[in-house]
């Protein structure tokens, strides 16, 4: 990823001290130079606010009381000046109504996922970029690694065959005591229904899982048959899900999302069996491929530039040569690597290319709520439609 | 695995030449010196029987011609001389016949699984090894590991807290394409359900990883939701499953058995989550437990023997030092020095301690039938009882 | 590693388009927002140079034809405007000479490894800094990995006990043919004396070996026994090293550094063995660090935030949660990091804590001239003395 | 391996209870029903050896109150009742005494290694072995693998090209610490060098490392220079060796053993690069052999029956499908298979097919004399000569 200047100016709604995520953006913003934080609202605290404006050295008049605030006084700017792309790393209730309000005036949007708390919000978000002339994209980090580029790839060159498996597993660990009474941040407002959505686990990161697999295996999920689990006493939300499930070009498959995998890290994964081969990626060791065929010794394809045998997609997302690890800010860098590219071609919404958006952000609220419905229901079978609905 | 003379008598039913499981029988017993080869019908050719009899050292008059035979013969000569194991390795359907006829004429039964093609047959066979007083194995090789071992004594002993969640899987892939077509022997009766039973990959395997799953989670399986595909053209029985569970101690889980899961080898594993820690194994590489905590680095237990941090129950059953690998052949030969034990003690049946029994067939049956009658119907949820039939 | 404004005002020499180390260090210096790009002289090129700079957003004022136009320019702006650090990333003949004007100049110094192309030519170097107030900084980038900081801390604090055996290896595969001849820059230059210095594989990547040897053990390297190899029909410098070693604390040790190891990407390992336990770290899995003790199972240490077993000094250098993968660039951005933090607290030099500087680069040296002197002449042992030179 | 009646009747001089390398073998022979132990001398303890004898089923005229009565005695028996191979697992000082005596009697040898104290012990017993007309085996063991069969065929058919770099370590833990002084009966004996020889890490497992170097490079190592070590107070003998070496067909290497790698246990490894490519196989998961190509992904090529790509040497030393681990006594019974083929097919001595005989004892005890000449000369390289000797 080469930056083109000019850099994008860029604002945040919310990423204050002590936020995790919001920091993880800025420093995948800044690692290919392609973007410029001109200001933000990074808290509701104020004082945070002016404290991490300050150390990242914007000027007081730019730190912003609220987002509100900061949508009305940027639309104000010259256009030489103004934020031209909003990124929004709230807890996720207030995703849409910043998204909603930003595009509005003007500005294009990268939000953290999920992109709404249902359905109906998603859909009025939608409508409200489709009457826009803005960008909008989703932070499906994970969608931005190489060999997850490598790996669909090979799947469509037909490299495996027609694909008849897909294995996708999200195991995490963090949750499997009750760390939200004891001062987790994180934990507590995910637990919240009216901050975090319907879904606990299943949304967080049930979703990841799935929009892995529909994206490597090239064709989505149709049906799913869910059971979801809550481990601590006290949780409101789910902390595990497992699903069977069955896709539109004839493939089978077993999702796996949970956060009470005791003393699990991160290890998503994704095997996909062809009637000729099957290629297994591992979040945590990003730069492999493994590729097996029915009758040949097993490969392992490894990420790195110059390896004139990986797809083009994969190439342009590779920064250091074979062995010099790249790993989750160079894969969410990608995706500020395409964005940024986008807006400077004058590109007009929704999507920027090589950036989930929000059909990403459709699908994966689909996927939540059949989960959720299969999993209180009868039926065996629930079908994963955009336009089902819990509401 | 010490042998303790005198060696017991065996003789064998199937395993002639050509016969893959037979060889590695005769290995495993052979391993730790407990037992001598007497007696054997390996074959329906009698040719085959023979040469195989010869190569072994068999004298021609106790190559058989047929089973019946073996049996009427061994039982007439010397109790000194005469057979007192019959290990029967033909295609499935011939196990319960071949086992109740040898109960019945007082000779220890040790089985290749399945014990029975269906429930019926199983529980008459159960019938017959109860009025005898006889010992009955079944080769379900996998829970001779010493790693299986400690991960059980460690999941009773509380180290990993209570247990929530089970993923159990067993990806194979040489069933991928029509292998039976090509002359491959294995898969052309393993689909003729007249030598295999009801199940395809869903008794080949699929009985593994379940009874896998409850001995290491210590709790049986209660209720399970599978779907099951047949992926090959021609083919008759199922060749991948994939299914929820719940178990009867509060854990639920996921058990995966695929034969058309491409270039994969026998990669059988299961990780068992409780509320302190988690437990993986994996049988290709059967050495190492790796033992996660929630906050905790993690650590991997090694096979090997002379670490006194590992249970008594995995150390006896280990032969050699850490570092130098043992495998599937060790394994079975834990089985057979247990049984060898058991008769040497003069043990009456039905089981001998140590090594999987009728029991065991008796909850693969159920769950066999569970699987397939859950997959065929609309219920979400079947239950997996010893007393619930197909027929 | 958090940013504290105000940014450091940063230009480059080299770095030019189609120069992969240039763009590390920038994608490093952007990643955690603590630097400002003002100016460059990036390639002998002056079109290389305006493309680069004006792809960089850089004005063409300050895109400049050599470094010492840069230098002279650069040294009559505004204190709050002219560049603070320079960074030269040149082939290695130049590194030595532009450091010291730029040293002279008034600027901070942060140079890619080596610092000079022989002992005289750096301890020049060195009086230039000591006459200087500025800082010097040496793009020893996997000092920069929290997992090593965490070993070193261990080895410190007794864990593993007294140090025996340190073994460091470092293949690489990409010179294992003559990709000078098919036009591959970097090798062509790597092998030419006059800008690549003295040693081939065994200053390109033997000096990182060494270095982390050194680090890691905490005790200077004090003899070695070496064997150098050169490969490839017509190439100069050697490919190829391998060598015992004897440590001041009384260690011993071998170290491989080989460009010929065909295949090998980029494995850089060390295992370094105490009475009491070991330790291993392999840059390909950088997040891993492998705790053995004497009588217990292994465990693996894994890099990650608010892990409490983790030192301070790992602590620091780390980003995101365990399981999200941080990399080569994060690891350089650590060497950044400090840096910007010592120019923020108006250090003197000539050393910024935590960034290796003219020590690490003389001990670097006299590593290089031993190893070669060995190889020459006929004595088993050499001494590595900072004083010691083949001039 | 496929027995072939009829059995070999084999010996014991040593293996008494407790004594772990005398049982390794019994289980390596009784794997595939080649052999049939008739007798044994397996301790200096007359209890022990008829409780031994008794265990594995041996009338007590067979068990013998030592060595020499056995030879004497089984000697007078008729010839098909008498023993015809003697396996020897005494400590070292006793191998070559024992079998120049057996070899005299007309008995085959199957002995552990070393095959004498030291070279002119050596030679004397070469010289017993050329004037008989039996077989004579050493228990290298390592090279009954067959992925490293399969290494030395790619290496031969050039499949890495010419080979410049062989890398072999052998690190082991179990010494760091004073275990002899804790009753490590294994520790005591092979530290005194009236029982061990000249060498202790050196000749224990240097020279497994220098056999499989020699083997799968497929050209001898001329010359070394070599460090010892001895890390724990009142050892007599090295713990601990590491050398650099040259080979005649032009590679060079590095050779590491050590007993003082605390925490380790057997993962003897071998890397051998050439300039199309490179192996690595490592004992402690035997199944997998890594190929790397110069510009190709690396593939891992898979132990396991019925793989046309492995070729015929590695297929007929293995008896599972892949995924099914063999481990270390296949690996020995390779090597007792191979024996008893040659025994049956009547050949005369002195080196059995596919079994390292005396000529792989006399490279073994010069590398260690050349080792140990090294370490206490000045000079720099010492040659590896068979007729070179310390004393």
């Amino acid at each position: 990823m080469n930056p083109v200047a000019p850099k994008i100016r860029m604002g945040f709604v919310g990423g204050g001290e002590g936020a995790f995520i919001g920091q993880a953006h800025r420093q995948a913003a800044g690692l290919d130079g392609g973007f410029e934080l001109v200001c933000g609202a990074f808290s509701r605290d104020p004082h945070n606010t002016r404290q991490t404006g300050a150390a990242l050295g914007l000027t007081a008049s730019r730190c912003y009381h609220d987002w509100q605030q900061m949508l009305d006084t940027e639309a104000l700017l010259p256009l030489d000046q103004r934020m031209e792309l909003l990124v929004i790393v709230t807890p996720n209730h207030l995703h849409a109504p910043i998204a909603s309000q930003a595009l509005k005036a003007g500005f294009h949007v990268f939000s953290e996922k999920p992109a709404a708390l249902d359905l109906k919000e998603l859909l009025a978000l939608k409508q409200v970029l489709q009457g826009s002339r803005c960008l909008y994209g989703l932070a499906h980090t994970y969608l931005g690694y190489p060999m997850v580029w490598q790996a669909r790839d090979m799947v469509r060159a037909g490299v495996i065959g027609a694909v008849r498996k897909v294995l996708v597993e999200y195991p995490q660990g963090w949750l499997s005591q009750d760390v939200a009474a004891q001062g987790n941040k994180q934990a507590e407002w995910r637990d919240d229904p009216s901050q975090s959505g319907l879904g606990g686990c299943i949304g967080d990161i049930g979703t990841h899982a799935f929009s892995l697999a529909e994206f490597v295996a090239d064709q989505p999920i149709q049906q799913l048959c869910a059971a979801l689990g809550t481990h601590v006493p006290g949780r409101q939300l789910d902390d595990d899900a497992a699903m069977l499930f069955k896709m539109a070009g004839g493939a089978s498959g077993v999702l796996i999302a949970s956060q009470v995998c005791t003393g699990e890290e991160n290890p998503l994964k994704i095997r996909v069996y062809g009637d000729k081969g099957a290629l297994e990626w591992r979040q945590e060791e990003p730069a492999s491929l493994i590729h097996r065929a029915f009758d040949q010794p097993l490969r392992i394809l490894r990420s790195g530039v110059g390896q004139p045998w990986l797809c083009e997609a994969a190439q342009r997302r590779m920064r250091l040569p074979a062995g010099h690890p790249e790993g989750y800010l160079e894969a969410m860098a990608n995706l500020y690597g395409d964005f940024a590219q986008a807006i400077r071609s004058h590109a007009e919404g929704p999507d920027a290319p090589g950036v989930p958006g929000i059909e990403t952000g459709l699908r994966g609220m689909a996927f939540i709520e059949a989960a959720i419905l299969n999993h209180r229901g009868e039926a065996k079978w629930t079908a994963v439609q955009t336009g089902a609905s819990l509401l």
